[in-house]
């Protein structure tokens, strides 16, 4: 069973997850590679929905739940980080040393029947469709009593972490606020006390009139690269009204999204080869979905650079590239 | 020239340094490789010392600088982030949006005249020689006028972000404190006001008692597996006594902390077969030298895992191994 553990250096939870542990020598470096599944034994492949735990929720041409008529497909994560069976009880092991059962949720949705897709170059209705079931999902998570934050994202290739081919995102539900997301709604908090108005709205008005790190928009989002990227061609998607989490996204945005979603993929895919790249939404916890001073934003961070010695020891980032650099030559990619 | 930009949403300093950059397609990820220097041409190798900058402290035996015969050598880095030629000033570029130039320095303490050692196989005296000089550049840099802290790591193996294969350290003197020192000088601080002890000294004692995460130990230092390890086979060096700063460790210690290191990571190579790592040290900032609340501290992390969306979203960790277990792994390992 996982269970969650409090670093008292620096308030940060961390969740262990033995079941998912290798022995030693499976860690080498060696070791490390995509499970290569051919379509055949795929478990997110139509025709072996026999092969993934039964599904929570699908898009589908009227045909039943786990037949192979569908365009997405939500399902439980078969090797979950976390479980709903778990006691989300804190307890104290020793001075200052807490821990709290490892209670969660952990889904994968499947975004495409498609083995070898890439989520820019599917239809718009396709991408519709996928944002449309994290919506779902994430709703219900959120329903959950213990679940405090619902974490969104995707990640392509193998330097972004991956090891299925198959392209999926993951939604894991936690008992917990992440530290880092405390932080980030402590500045947002600290400026909506000074200035009345949200930091993150302030920031998409400013951005927008400045233009130079707009890649692009339309009516009701924005793709900006923020002033102070942490890595190059970092780039974050933004409602143009407040709106603090994803569950706010109305019925006929999601058209827009997807379009903006697409747009986006497909200039960084032109512009950089096919980068590994990892894909977060970003969302207020339970309770603070009608707060003035945040805004849920998904994240587009391409996995270009390697995280060293100097980012892993101070959080801090070196960046080779100026995000305005990186939105000019992303605007002039034709496609 | 360098600039640090703000990250209004997190209050994180990014350095920007585009003189660094590479062109989109040099970004592709097909390109990232170990520049694989042979030794001949190699400018860290004995020989070559014309290839760096001038030295700015060695250990030699005699010999004048920049020849050949030396034990550990530090040169400015060829490629530095950040120059002290630059203002350390700030401006505010548009509402909200700072930037600082990119005051600082970069140095490469090169561990070896061996091209292709490995430190935790170099003789005891060796360690001591790098442990000893890294302080006297501490030293150094800490003098600078602007530098508000100095960050001390080593990047080994292409996973751990390295580009050259000769064995070498970074030191990075910067003019502003990370935020995450910030917070977890926050953490301490509020520990120290409640309980009247440093948190990271009663950590120690406690696990020292403990014993479970205990990989080994001697009279002034002991390597530790912290009780929330952020990744598998997270290993801290830390000293038994209340130490904050780095610049603290006495003469006489660096043979028992040279000893320790060199136990260590001949472990940690014995059951992982040389895994790329970094080694990081965490020391207080300018001016919080003789506070009671914080303990100088050197991490190794192995680059076993990749961090996915789930982490770069949250800043959490899921993690596989609890580190009880990865302790008693490593102390069964017999050298």
């Amino acid at each position: 069973m996982s269970t969650l553990r409090f670093d008292a250096t620096t308030r940060d939870w961390v969740v262990f997850a033995p079941e998912r542990a290798q022995r030693p020598h499976e860690m080498k470096k060696e070791k490390r590679v995509e499970r290569q599944f051919t379509v055949s034994s795929c478990p997110f492949c139509p025709g072996n929905e026999h092969l993934t735990p039964e599904e929570l929720f699908a898009f589908r041409d009227g045909s039943k739940a786990n037949n192979s008529n569908w365009h997405v497909r939500v399902v439980p994560n078969k090797f979950a980080a976390l479980s709903p069976e778990a006691l989300p009880e804190r307890e104290e092991e020793g001075p200052g040393l807490y821990h709290l059962g490892g209670y969660g949720r952990h889904e994968v949705l499947i975004e495409s029947p498609d083995h070898f897709t890439f989520l820019g170059d599917q239809p718009i209705d396709q991408i519709e469709f996928i944002l449309r079931a994290l919506q779902v999902r994430f709703h219900e998570l959120m329903k959950e009593k213990h679940v405090q934050t619902v974490v969104i994202f995707k990640n392509h290739g193998t330097g972004a972490g991956t090891s299925l081919r198959h392209p999926h995102w993951q939604l894991i539900a936690i008992p917990v606020v992440p530290r880092s997301l405390r932080q980030r709604q402590d500045v947002a908090i600290h400026y909506f006390d000074l200035m009345g108005r949200c930091l993150y709205c302030d920031l998409v008005a400013q951005e927008l009139q400045d233009g130079r790190r707009v890649l692009a928009e339309n009516d009701h989002f924005a793709a900006i690269l923020p002033y102070a990227s942490h890595v190059p061609y970092e780039i974050w998607l933004m409602p143009k009204a407040h709106q603090p989490s994803f569950a706010q996204v109305c019925g006929a945005h999601f058209r827009p999204l997807a379009e903006l979603l697409k747009k986006v993929l497909q200039k960084l895919f032109s512009l950089l080869g096919e980068p590994d790249f990892n894909l977060t939404i970003t969302t207020v916890p339970k309770g603070d979905e009608d707060k003035p001073y945040f805004l849920w934003h998904a994240q587009i961070l391409p996995r270009l650079t390697t995280p060293a010695g100097f980012e892993l020891g101070t959080g801090m980032s070196i960046n080779s590239m100026l995000p305005e650099e990186a939105a000019r030559l992303l605007r002039e990619v034709s496609l």
